[in-house]
C-alpha cells in the first residue's frame, strides 16, 4: 500500500500579543521587544495541515479534502480568525502566543477529528514559520 | 529625458478594527462585520511606493533607494510596526482604518518627503489590495 | 474627495481548447500549437478585479468587499469553476477562449453589476496575463 | 560523504475530471462534487522532484539538473502538459485521477530514470498538494 | 475595437556592479555603496512585457504569445542571461547597470521587433522593480 | 516535551561561477554549459534555517528568532550578500560554488553557533534549490 502525504492550507488573520503576565513588564519588553507592543499587533496567518495514508481505490483519496476543510473552517479558522488570540481563544488561554505555541495548540485541537494528521506548517509572516508533527 | 517609474517594498505587522465610534454598535456589526471584531484583528500589510523621474546620469537611479527604503521605514514601518491602527498612530486617529483610509493617510505622510512619489499599492491580505496615486 | 482604485481577487479552475470552428483543423493546430490539443487542457485561473471611487465618510469603503466578493462568486465563479470554457459557458459560445476574450467576456458579465468597475486582470498562467478597462 | 537534497521544478497545464466508471454517476457525483464535472475541468501543475545523495567532488552536484530537466521534459511534462489525464496519458488509463494518484503514476514512470529519486511534490492547486517517497 | 494588453514574464540570471567610471573610487563607493562591491553580486531578473491592442476576431490573440517569447528569448535572455551585465552586453556599454538603465536599454532593444510594446516590468529582487513604457 | 521545528528566511545576492580550475577548460565548459560563463552570473539566494527543540515554558520560543537572525546576518549575510562566492568568500575557497556546496559551507559555518540546527534550505532560483542537514 502506498504512503502518500496530502496538504490542505487555510488562513486566518489574528491579533496577538506576546506577553507572559507571570512575569515583570520589563521582563516581557526585553523578551519579546516590539511583539510585546501593549495595544496588540497582528499577522495574516497560513496553515497548511498534511495527512498520510494511502488512497482510497474507488477514490483516488487518502482523505477527502472537502470534508478536511470543513473540519479546518470549523475547528480553526472560525475560533481564530479576525479574533485576538490572547483574548478570545479558550484553547489558547494563558499561554503566550508564540508561533510555535500556537501550532502545538491547533495540533491538539485538530487530531482527534483527522485521522492520519501528519503534519502542520504554520506561517506568521513571509520570513518566519514553525512546523510541528505532535512529537 | 526618459520617465521610469521605481519600485520599493515594505511590511509592517499591525493589529486593527473597523469600527465608527460616530455609529451605533449594530450598524457598525452589520457594516463591518467579523472585521469589527471587538478585541480587533491583524494583518501582515505589504506596502509598494513607486516613484517616477528620469534617471539620473550619473547614477543611473530615478532615486536612491537606500534612502527612500529609510524614509519609509521612519515614516511608515516606524509608526505602524508591531502597532494597534486604530489606537497606537496619530496620523490615523478618528478615521476607520479601512484598507483606503490607511493608504491615504500613508501618502500623506510620506508625499512631502518623496519628491516624485507616483503610487503606493497597499496589501492587506493576499486578496484585498488597493492603489492611491494622490488624486 | 479622492479617487482610489481596490482589488478583490477570486480562482476559477477550468478546462478550455483553443480552436475556431470556422477554420480548418490544420489552421488550428497550426495556429494555437499545444494550445489546440483535441482533449482539452486546463488552468488554475486568477483574477483580479479593480473598483475605482471615493471612500465613503462612514466605513472607509469604496467598495463593500464582502458583497464584491459575492457578486464575482454569482457571476464569475459559478460559471467557470470547474468547468468547459468551450462548452458549458453560454457567455463564451462561439468565441475563440483566449485569455484575451476571456477577460472581455468577464468584463461584459460583471460591468453592468459592479459600479466603478475599473480594471480586471487575469492570470491564465504565471507567465501569461492579460489587463482589460472596458475599453 | 554528505548526504544532500536536490529539488528541481517544472510545470504542466492540463484537463481532468474525477470519476471512477466503476461506480454510477450519482455515487460520482456525491462523491466528488463539482471535480466530476462531465465536461472537465482543469489545473496548472507544479511538480517539484528532489533527487538525494552526495556531490560530487569534481563538479559539487548530486545531480546534473539539466539533465534532470531533459529527463522530466521527456518523461512527465511531454505526456501531461496540455492534455486531458483521463483519456490521453497511458500510464493513468484506467484510475481515477486524484492528485494522489497522479503524484504516484509519475513517481514511477520517472523512477527508473532518475537515480537517487527520493520525493516529488505535486501542486494541484495553491491550496492543495501532495508528497510522495516511493513508500 | 476592445484594446486589451497581455503580459508575457522571462527570467534571466545576471551579474552587475553598480560603477561609474567617470567618477572617482571614492564617489562610487559612497553613491553605491555595497552595490560598487568590486568583484560583482548578481539578480535573477524577472521580466514581465506588455503588449497592447484588440484581439484578431479569428485567433482572439493581441499577441501570438509563443512568437514573442522566442522575440524575447534572442534579444533579452540569450545576451543577458548567465552574463555580465557591465562587461558582456554591448547595447549597455558605458552605462551604470542601474534597474532603470536597465530598463531602458532592454525597452529600446524589443521596440522595434514588437508592435504595440506598451510596458515593461523588471524586477531586480523581491522588494526593487522599476516600470518604462518608451516615455 | 513537544519537538518543534522554527524557521528563519534570510536573502543575499551575490555573482558566482561554476568552475572547477584542477580540470581544463574544455570540462568545465562541457560540464557547467552557461554556468561556467566566464564574467560571472549572479542569483537573488533565499535561505531557509531551522531550529529543533522544545518551546521554552517562560516564552513559548524555542529560539529566540531575533537572535537567530542577528546571527545569520553576522554569519551568513555580511559575508555574501553583495559579493563573488568564488573570488571574495574565505570558506568557499577552492570548491566548486555549486547550490550543494554552497549549504554544505554554510552549514558549517552556522552549525557551531546555532543550537538545535536541524535543516537548511537554499533557493538559487525559483526552479532550483537544495535541502541539507549535516548528514
Amino acid at each position: 500500500m502506498a504512503r502518500i502525504y496530502v496538504t490542505r492550507k487555510v488562513h486566518f488573520n489574528a491579533a496577538h500579543r506576546l506577553h507572559n503576565p507571570a512575569q515583570t513588564d520589563d521582563w516581557n519588553r526585553e523578551t519579546f521587544g516590539k511583539c510585546n507592543s501593549p495595544n496588540w499587533h497582528g499577522h495574516n496567518y497560513e496553515l497548511d495541515v498534511t495527512v498520510a495514508g494511502a488512497p482510497d481505490p474507488d477514490t483516488g483519496f487518502v482523505v477527502d479534502l472537502a470534508a478536511l476543510k470543513r473540519t479546518l473552517e470549523r475547528l480553526v479558522v472560525e475560533p481564530l480568525d479576525h479574533k485576538n488570540l490572547n483574548l478570545d481563544v479558550p484553547f489558547l488561554a494563558g499561554i503566550p502566543t508564540s508561533t510555535e505555541n500556537l501550532a502545538i495548540a491547533i495540533w491538539q485541537q485538530i487530531a482527534p477529528h483527522v485521522p492520519g494528521l501528519h503534519e502542520i506548517v504554520l506561517r506568521e509572516t513571509p520570513n518566519n514559520s514553525v512546523v510541528y508533527r505532535g512529537e
